[in-house]
């Protein structure tokens, strides 16, 4: 039988997203109502390894909801790949008393948060904060809903550049090896073409598209283009490639870069932050471990956190369909 | 069997929301995609009885994805209502050789639609458009996302004054009969309390919890109220009755109105209208009729239009809950 | 000959102001600059009375510059006008070993702190932080560029739904006695009408200018109302008196109300706090007082603190104009 | 003695900035209320060799009050620089019955609109649109509060990640040989240190600033950097060299490119819009001619248009000692 929660850790891990901050705010509060005791560690694993820890009461995360990034920080700890770092880090939060741990961050954070649970048998539960929404279990990951809007308002004051001067943007945005941000964000933002990591159409088909644009009658266009996208060329060099081949386009390049990690959340990521957050703690003191929560459908759910870090999110194919009758 | 569908008509009906203009767009160039015509009515019911249409290619939507309201115009029309509005509705549709149609609306709209059908055999699909989200078989209606960002971000400004000031402030948002606004933007927000139609807990719980609230150090507190709850007084006699009971308080109230229905659709309103828009086409085409397009899950799916007008739109009681920790 | 300053203490008083964090900011590292000390005095003057006071160095105020409200909260303090508050705010003052103010609010504060100089000789200095712009001796108050910005951008969203249903809307906005924010706004909104209280055209005048606009083509309107116009009827009135003359209008209301006052600071409002706060804090170390720092044209400037509260900020006539060819 | 006005053409040309849809809808509709024809020039010089023109009533401007970009769109003209291309454009507006023009653009545009006086003697008048401020006689040009807060709100963004991640950003801002957008938005965002083109101080000065900005317990920092400065680096070098010459700090860099070109303007731009058309049209009426319209302090004033091309606009330095002290 499981041992009685007393007393939890909560880190932030890896990249941050907006909605950790809501995160922690619920796991603080839930453990608040719940009459349990909470401890922040700050800057994820590392933290853990230098004993950086911080009292929370349900005061400590006034006023949080709605502000980006993380008041835990983030880190990656190349410390907590090497056991000793981890037994350090464990020896820490004994001494600390902390009986259990969420951790809000990416894959590579869960699978530290794994390693760590099967070395020292601490219950763990992951919540998935991350803007790529890269991750098995979860239809939605924390950060991801506003870095859409992000980047489609971007997107929109971009295009009134491009529609006032008949021109063809490339803009490049975020997601590691998925293309969720650049497929929703380019059917949202009404792109032109679309390259994704997942679905690599070639060069010649964007050249044919952009063709095709040209004839339809349209003055500008977006091309959105994930950072991992496969087709061979950098943005840079796609520019190039396509003032080459298609010499009536005047293109220029626009790379988002960071500042989609950034901003106050969106209503959703703060609402799935509050949830996932009382799912988190609650699983934990229901005497469960390993898992990673997050939303199918609508409801609230458990994922096998090895089964999250393993399994692969799929972009869904309707989408590419829709993308394409969009651009007619 | 059913008519090859070749000349849709499309149009927005009862009040705007943001999504509106994607789903416009998405018909219009869905219809172009699979080469059949469609036609713009202008003004919704009213302006098929005035014969008020115009021809519609992918080009006239340009730049309308990103825009709130509708450029087919809405209103709410008396004439539909009688027989003798419907007839010449139909005799102008039958003239303008429109063979189908897609009502893009709140379910009022979708009555009209199923007894046009039922009158003149004219195959109808629906679009839930609406930021009450008060719909049966979608979980999100289009404006809904938009609406709850609205809010939050209005009220993330209330509470710096509310908090410069030890404030408490009643905010009245937008739903109808539904509390979807009030208790989603509500969590998003941070309220301490939260009034809707669905739940009414009485006076004596919300000055509790008022008196709570002070009690465990918070200096401000939002409070959101539904439109539509039922505690009995309207916003403004909430106010006094709480200053005249908690004099410690110092009350403002704040009615947000119609800004919730305008502004730029967040990406999730969208590519919700991107999608829905193929379905409904698509679904016509196929031959389908009598049904409203919706997201149940992260899938698009059709659900017989009686059934969404009678169904009720439920709220998540997992969200009271949450709303209620959070407010710890 | 003026003593040397080693000791200044800053404030915030009276209504709440976007900047006012970003002048708070300015006057604690400008002092940090001069290697002079400082000290928050929470909730305004009557923070002041109960001796709650904050050591403040540079590093207290990262991260606010961008952020809405005071963090040194604000307060309006009945004990502060009686002779014993006074008194006691002195005592209190002195032995924490404050030798100067900065207080940063509107021409109330201003009052309060020119009164408190004239019984006790300590040197002040006045930052203008109020929405209204209505104080004398600067073309912008602090947050009254923000303000401007939030109110063009919730009637931009309310024109979305006026547009979409061809209707007419009365907003009302803040201001006190003063039409800054009206006209401004109104213009930079595009309303047909705007009441204001230094311009009371009358009734009249309101319905010619609304049938105009039907006559010419419009099918939406936007009405701005300054709260304290002197029309004589408040906004609901307004309506009503509308719709009963000119039935073909169906007319909304929205009070736009606190949100005016909260939200992120512009640019230009950050920009001006930071100069403001080094000049109100280098002034005091050249021995001046009694003064309030300001802009007129593109210069930082002192007017005597006498001026400010004594004159009249007038609005500028040709913006009259402006918005008057403006709605043709 | 001049002649009677009474047929205005209006045009924008060179990069597009927020705020010139605002412009031509005061043009347009100041002719209107003067009771003079407006005929609006597509894609700048260019449109008027190939007589593109639109006869524009008040009607024709509806809701683009808040649109960025420019509705006649613009273009650069390589054929306006020969005499052919001018004496063609003469001809077509000579046809078209236009008798003065209203250009809307920057130095480059203003030049094409001089040396087209000198040959033509058609009656000009210049308003200056671009977000850079790099304009003599304005101390502020259309686009540039808008470019300000783009700005600003992108790195408030960043910061959350900077933060979150105790991280030096290095961010390019636009503007080219002018500083203007980087040191204002600068001291808006809080930068710890700005590189611009009028001020070079050298890569020691930055090596020092920053790791005096670590020793004063800073944990982020934001550089902003002008795309004109003098350092002798790009933005990519510049990284290289510090984490070279600075190893404990971490270096991402953020290139904001055209986005800082588009969004709705500002209330202040647009009332500056809306104050410029005014003058324009209502000077031309005079009898003026060769002047750029721009407001110096508070008020509108005219500028002899070869003053505004020739002359230089200086940043305040008065800003850079403020940059100093707020980076404390």
């Amino acid at each position: 039988m499981s041992k009685t929660i007393k007393r939890i850790g909560v880190l932030t891990s890896g990249g941050d997203s907006p909605g950790m901050n809501a995160a922690i705010r619920s796991v603080v509060r839930t453990c608040a109502y719940h009459n349990i005791e909470c401890v922040g560690i700050y800057r994820g694993y590392q933290g853990m390894i230098e004993g950086d820890f911080k009292e929370m009461g349900p005061r400590s995360v006034n006023n949080i909801v709605n502000k980006g990034g993380t008041i835990l920080k983030s880190a990656r700890s190349k410390d907590f790949m090497t056991p000793e770092g981890r037994q350090k880090a464990f020896s820490n939060i004994q001494k600390a008393g902390i009986d259990s741990l969420v951790v809000i961050g990416g894959d590579g954070s869960f699978t530290g948060a794994e390693v760590f649970n099967s070395e020292f048998n601490i219950p763990i539960m992951g919540i998935p904060g991350t803007i790529d929404n890269d991750i098995y279990g979860t239809s939605f990951t924390l950060g991801y809903d506003t870095a859409l809007n992000t980047v489609v308002e971007v997107i929109d004051k971009i295009r009134d550049t491009a529609s006032s001067h008949n021109r063809l943007f490339f803009v490049e945005v975020m997601g590691r090896d998925a293309g969720h941000i650049a497929l929703n964000a380019g059917i949202g933002a009404g792109a032109e073409e679309i390259l994704i990591p997942e679905e690599d159409l070639g060069l010649e088909r964007l050249l044919d598209s952009l063709k095709k644009s040209k004839a339809s009658g349209k003055s500008s266009s977006i091309v959105v283009i994930a950072e991992g996208d496969k087709i061979g060329k950098n943005v840079f060099e796609l520019k190039d490639y396509v003032e080459a081949n298609l010499p009536e386009y005047d293109v220029r390049v626009s790379v988002l870069g960071h500042m989609q990690r950034g901003g106050a959340p969106t209503c959703f990521d703060r609402v799935l932050a509050s949830r996932l957050g009382v799912k988190a703690v609650e699983s934990l003191i229901e005497g469960k471990s390993n898992f990673m929560v997050g939303i199918l459908g609508d409801k609230i759910t458990l994922t096998p956190i090895d089964q999250a870090i393993k399994g692969h999110s799929e972009i869904d194919r309707e989408l590419l369909k829709v993308a394409d009758i969009m651009s007619t």
